[in-house]
């Protein structure tokens, strides 16, 4: 693979690296770290890369790559750069025959997701929008659950991801991270709402297999002098009667990174934490209380084909991140052999996610300015 | 004391009298345990009631105890009853001179509740609503932290109160306690709103110490055929600038009584359960959390008056409800003996808590009926 | 009841008191509170006596009880003293036609024990050992599915009661709980064996339904200075050939009181932990673990006898204690009128289990000072 | 790196791999995954290796890597093959001048450790002995936090490793893991104390700092038929006169992987399970417990160079095994630039530790047979 941004003090990047690493099954071959030839060359020097695939721009690596033999240029590209650089580089790699990995939330508007969706429709290319927490295993067995029908008809649905780390005005300290994450011209129109908000969305239709149709919004700028909403809660309607609320906030000042989802239906429910990602606790009135685990044989196989160890051993972020790359991978490395993709390989999020995720965070943006109380999304 | 209510078939009258009874200092000296007068005698034997001070009517009772010498009669009267049995006995009590122990939500309406409030002040008795869960001592603590101002002002307000019991059509199996409560003429407007909303309304008043100002609510009658909402979700903004959420679901199939209150302020916040009560999670940016539990000798000394046992031996929800009527014992009996009552004493839940949870009521169930996004609670 | 100790300044006195008073079925209406005729008169006071029931000696209390009418005098008594106070009394109230509860461990050498098997058995009286862990709803359910026998023959049973009071030399702060309890005049042979280890006897041979057959002991006085063990763990061997281990530690400095039981059978195990008390993981190779709750309707007859309250409103320390005590009366109340007492009533410990810890105690103490790795209990 | 044994069916050799992979600095290059040659290719041809680098046998293998040059041969060997198949490659290996990455236990007896020793010793190459456990960095945290001194002196350490996939006779039924590992003739003088109970020691004396001094010893076969201890339970004597307790039970039915550390010093202790790995609690007496977290910035230098991501996002089993193999090529690519390694980096069990496990393992097989209770370990 090759990789645009993930430079020097990026965070995500590396966090791709060692995902893609994970496996043995994918070799970052090319890259271009930063926009700066300089730090470019010194991300590519770290990461063992051949200097003459180091790259200063991602239009120069992804024409050069373009150029090569094909069992010598990269077979994909992970795109890693802040919100506002993910459509032009997804673009021009699509067009250039590359499948693409991005970072979420997908585009800096909805305009564009729209756009780089029939880009992608048109490339005919895998297409992967890293939605990191989907590709825990018990996230999946979550949504084998509810599919199978067991719940019922679904009637509740509970998202929350509170972080604490923005409770300050650590932009204004010059923390790299938050700089962007809080500029209007880097991420879009919303702050934490498109940030850990569309995660917590996602998680919410991934694992119902609904559509949020409706929202009502309520949006905060908590820490005076931010320029985007660092808090939120959102009322939400799906597109089978079920409601819901998604909750969002940066300002939770203690928090880590604890997203959750409680889900209900008319026999039973489940609730799921990422502080304990292995567990998924799976509720019945008049039962005892399951506790379904990580690596035991008894999951779907959905669920199993996404674990690498034995139950009791635990796997955690970094895992779920790698099953994402891992599936997209067995995705390419089938249509290169010819052979047919198997369902658990195609379960990764793509643009059809994206764009759900930028739809909704237009709709609320859109809904808290408004005294109205409901607003469709679309 | 006396009961009004509690007869055979009742929940919440016997949880009443074990709290009652736990610390030996209030004794069940008679009661109108029902209408039906053979019922109540049932009841009164099964309790080693005297004959003669059991009684077929609330109007009896008071009555007759009023006639009583001093010494004799009963110091205060519980009222258990259904919501829309509360007022009349209750005023009745008030006018007689008994101080009154009533169960939660306090009238019928909020008109009832404005006339309730003004007989109290009238009579100069003590009033308790039985708002079970801040008897709890962490939750004293959490309010003691909060009010220290150690987390600095507060920003947000998660209160949730998932239950279970009622996702199936359970009031038309003759189950008593769905029956009423479930029933609009005898809960009043509002449904889990009323029954349990209150509960994690007052819980996130008290901890906090701040007031609601508005509210969102989206409720549901999710069960089929179901008269009053059994589910919701209300946005909330604080008088101090804060804003929260509030669940609370009778229809979260699997859940038994999980409530939760979540408060983040500027430097820190805390998280408590009440299915893990002694505990009290104080969370810290860049300093580990903190647990801590009742019975230890840390705690505040409002916390520690309401702990029995030491740390490690966990108290229940049956200590939380009688801490109540040991406060409130302990008020009147200061009253008896011209003591000056405690601080710690007069914290238990009362006329105040009473009228602002009908306030909440009332405009949660207008706000839903709107398109309008907000609606001032007054 | 009557109760001997419990003065001024004593710990469990208080305890029993709750636990007596919880459910309205037994009145206090003696004591003999100390040997200080003042402090008794004081205790006595407090506790709303009358002054002609409060006496300076259980002597005195016996004997003039044992005069009083039928229908006048106390039921039974409670006796609430340090352990070389317990075989005395205990003796001279069976004798006097008295029902006992005693607290633990049951004397003060196994020698008084065996003695005091005879009077209890001579005088057709209920005896009941206030070993309160076995009084949780959950240890009583955990016991149903072990006889059941659906964890096939069991083969490992672990048990450990760690606490941190004893950390330091308290007894030499005037602390008066550590002083008798780590002053063999008083205590007997043992320190944390005897104050908590038998605690954790019981509950392995309870939960079981085995008998410990053979010990090898390892007993230390951590604390400088202290007269007994305050730490120790035993090896375990059991009658079914299934072998365990118990821990009874009295500087694990920073734990308060968290006695733990796991027990492994041929197809499955379980685990309950005192501060979580109201939850029973069930484990299975090969399935999902199970939280069976207390309060649920799933439960065992015996299990749900022994709950007051419905799942999701935790029940404590105060309730286990109190379903000791309402068992108790339950049996004395049937006796009095002639009725059968019911299984569920007959379920608590008695003078077996109390003549059982003290064999633990003599064998562990016994090994501990031998090179010889295993002694029989006996 | 190259790798001996990890073929086809193999659990171990896999993780390893992937171990090894995740940070991108070391990469596979060789390996004798098998001795049958067409396994061993298949293994091979999986791992994308060039197949003039695939060996049918270890010896080959050394002996022909040797013969490349310097930038073309492996620069270390990992072996995972069973316990009996250890000392040869492993010594091999060194001779030829290659650092040698071990599973565990090191050998197949504590004859063969202590040859080994000397060899290391003698060759000067790092020998890394994957003692997974201890690679976790709330584990060195811990460590770091004994060290310190903040405990006092350490009196009790309980160290208990429960699993449960041996309750059942699974070597009959053809399952290779348990075939090797039941087989004296592979697994050596212990079955599970040489399997988890080495685990359970090496964690005990890595976070304690101290060394073992005596043991005694209550070992079983459980499982009919079986012909190695599947359980036992070890008291323990540490050199600084505190005491503990191991326990090591692949017979726990229904138990995945649950090792768990508790130390308990003169002023706090710790507690640690691995199956909620990225926790660490501190406990205090007369304070609250504090839950210190992975990936927060206020953990020592040594545990922070062993985490990957921000808080909040767990890393588990798989990264605690990478932090082995980073540490352990840290150093060897210190070694080729003439860097001193740095102190974290050294922090991987080796020669010694793996000394000390055979050592445990011979005491606590000898001490089983006999009466006596405690021997001496060395």
């Amino acid at each position: 693979m090759g990789m645009i941004g993930g430079g020097p003090g990026a965070f995500i990047g590396a966090i791709h690296r060692i995902a893609a690493n994970m496996d043995g099954e994918i070799e970052l071959v090319c890259g271009a770290f930063s926009s700066d030839m300089e730090k470019s060359m010194q991300a590519g020097a770290s990461l063992h890369l051949d200097r003459d695939r180091v790259y200063g721009s991602y239009k120069e690596m992804l024409h050069h790559e373009a150029g090569l033999s094909a069992n010598e240029r990269m077979d994909f590209v992970s795109i890693v750069t802040p919100n506002h650089l993910h459509f032009e580089p997804a673009k021009l790699a699509l067009e250039n025959g590359f499948h693409v990995v991005l970072d979420k939330p997908m585009t800096f508007d909805l305009a564009e997701a729209k756009q780089l969706k029939a880009i992608v429709e048109k490339s005919g290319k895998y297409f992967c929008l890293t939605h990191t927490y989907t590709g825990y295993p018990m996230i999946k067995e979550a949504r084998q659950q509810v599919l199978s029908g067991k719940f019922g008809a679904i009637r509740k649905i509970f998202v929350e991801y509170p972080q604490g780390w923005l409770s300050e005005f650590v932009e204004g300290t010059g923390n790299k991270q938050a700089g962007w994450r809080t500029d209007p011209a880097k991420s879009g129109a919303a702050g934490a709402m498109g940030d850990i908000g569309t995660h917590a969305f996602n998680l919410a239709e991934y694992v119902s297999g609904l559509q949020v149709t409706q929202v009502c919004a309520d949006l905060y700028r908590v820490v005076e002098g931010r320029k985007l909403d660092d808090d939120g809660a959102v009322l939400l309607k799906f597109n089978n009667g079920a409601s819901g609320v998604l909750i969002a906030t940066q300002v939770a000042a203690g928090e880590e990174n604890n997203i959750t989802i409680k889900l209900f239906g008319e026999k039973g429910g489940l609730v799921w934490k990422q502080e304990d990602a292995n567990s998924l606790f799976i509720k019945w009135p008049g039962k005892p209380t399951e506790i379904w685990r990580a690596g035991e044989n008894y999951l779907s196989s959905v669920a199993k084909h996404n674990c690498r160890t034995p139950a009791g051993h635990p796997e955690g972020y970094l895992e779920a991140f790698a099953n994402h790359y891992r599936n997209f991978a067995l995705c390419i490395k089938a249509g290169m052999t010819g052979e047919k993709p198997r369902e658990e390989w195609l379960d990764f999020p793509g643009i059809e996610e994206g764009l759900r995720g930028m739809m909704f965070i237009e709709s609320v943006i859109e809904n808290n300015r408004s005294d109205k109380k409901w607003i469709e999304i679309k």
